[in-house]
């Protein structure tokens, strides 16, 4: 099973490393050092969860994986430059990410800063490049995934849950507070590449349906999964700062129901994303590999 | 002349007001902190010309106000979300901004970050929301006016400026290298903010090219104008610290040319932007009465 689901993630990310690559000005474009910065974190050996999730969505609603590159690449690239900010001293201050000096140790925080903004910035306007001679079909889906990925980043997603964990840090906060703040945080990330993948590949309104349960699953699950490995894993399987949590004093699906629980929960939400997937048959086996892969991951 | 341009500015900000204040969560709203921040820069007293630009160019291409609004707005949050990067202490440092206390000085430094991401976040997501209902040609014109907006925003328009500036501090540039960098840093924005508000309009190509020469010569225009202020008037007027390019030794066209010279490229700029409206007629008249308004400025 492992190798298998191993094999289904090298082959979507096989497929995005290039469309990366050719998403962003090469190294030595003006200004350099902003491109260097970029390019650093994008390709510092990230395991593209999120843009192979848009992809198999996309397959699994039938479309052409074509019509989702944009999009895989926007997502992690947004990914990414929600990583450099908060490895930022301003924010949760580490030295340390995949296994490498973060962007701020080596090209400063201005640039650090700056890099992410870019990444941000050339995310929403990659997915604006629609050339004139769309149909207006592929225009529609297009704005749509757009619309949803804004949403998802703002601050009710992503930015919302990266204030609330700045703020909550060596506070008590209860259990229904932690999964607020991890659905923003990383679910409604998680949510808009399976949502957006899934229009972009032209899904039915009933298969969206499933699949945004399914990614509510998986999306809490990846938190969870998170938690448990930063209290049982080192550093070196991490490739980051591992026991961080614990040390910071902060609230963890660990912390609040203990290790066995939390393992539990997380096989739990494996299950909830396998459910929803049911009414998709065969068209959603990636998927739930990737699911299955979240679960079991190690680092 | 003056009494007139400020007539026009006030009437055409007083649209952007409200527009400004439906298009974000209110204060209150989870989580309160960032939503705090956002609305504490976005509402610090900003002149507007960049909202004021957009409008008066799709006015100036005979298209609804409505239609425009939207750009307004988002450009707003962008000019915004820029300011309060720079000014943090790992870019420009600055402690005052619109005679008031920056960001970072108010919120912390991790706030100030996100607040800016938000800014710039929902700028994207504010132009992406296009209801199912429109038409074609009003999905390719906002379309359009994204992927440009998209492209200045990017590394080689304002986040490749800022790059720049930061890199040249207390190095020697020469005349050629800092109008690349203004272009980059300050002209790109105004020009979107013009081709943006015209195409929204409906210009015809034609116009659109008149507008592009009038978006460049006022763009620069700014930075120069900029400059002779900062060598010129105190801090109270300005509203920031002043004669801070020359303690810290930064180029500008005031230390590059003199303050005589770098009046008359002020002026001559401002000729030119008024040269390319001509073929506008009448349609040009507030575009033509905000290059006076920007050459003519006090702070």
């Amino acid at each position: 099973m492992r190798t298998k689901a191993l094999t289904t993630l090298e082959e979507l990310r096989r497929a995005v490393e290039p469309a990366l690559d050719a998403a962003l000005p090469p190294d030595a474009a003006w200004p350099a050092t902003i491109h260097r910065a970029v390019r650093y974190s994008l390709f510092a050996g990230g395991k593209r969860i999120r843009p192979v999730l848009s992809l198999a969505a996309g397959e699994a609603a039938g479309g052409p994986r074509d019509e989702v590159l944009p999009l895989a690449c926007a997502v992690e690239m947004i990914h990414t430059y929600s990583l450099i900010h908060d490895d930022l001293p301003a924010m949760d201050d580490d030295d340390l990410r995949r296994g490498k000096p973060t962007s701020h140790k080596v090209f400063g925080e201005g640039i650090a800063i700056l890099a992410g903004d870019a990444l941000l910035t050339r995310a929403f306007h990659l997915l604006s490049e629609m050339p004139p001679e769309w149909d207006e079909t592929r225009l529609r889906r297009r704005v749509r995934a757009l619309a949803l990925l804004g949403e998802a980043c703002g601050t009710t997603g992503l930015i919302g849950g990266q204030v609330e964990d700045l703020e909550s840090e060596g506070q008590t906060i209860d259990a229904a507070a932690l999964e607020c703040l991890h659905r923003a945080k990383t679910g409604a990330l998680l949510s808009a590449c399976v949502r957006g993948g899934a229009i972009l590949g032209g899904a039915s309104e009933t298969d969206l349906a499933s699949l945004t349960r399914y990614a509510a699953a998986i999306g809490l699950a990846f938190q969870v999964v998170d938690d448990v490995l930063d209290a049982t894993e080192d550093a070196d399987t991490l490739g980051k700062t591992a026991g961080k949590d614990r040390t910071t004093g902060k609230a963890t699906y660990v912390s609040l129901h203990g290790l066995d629980r939390a393992r539990e929960m997380a096989a739990s939400l494996g299950n909830e994303a396998l459910d929803a997937l049911a009414p998709l048959g065969s068209r959603g086996q990636r998927l739930a590999e990737i699911a299955r892969l979240i679960v079991d991951r190690d680092s």
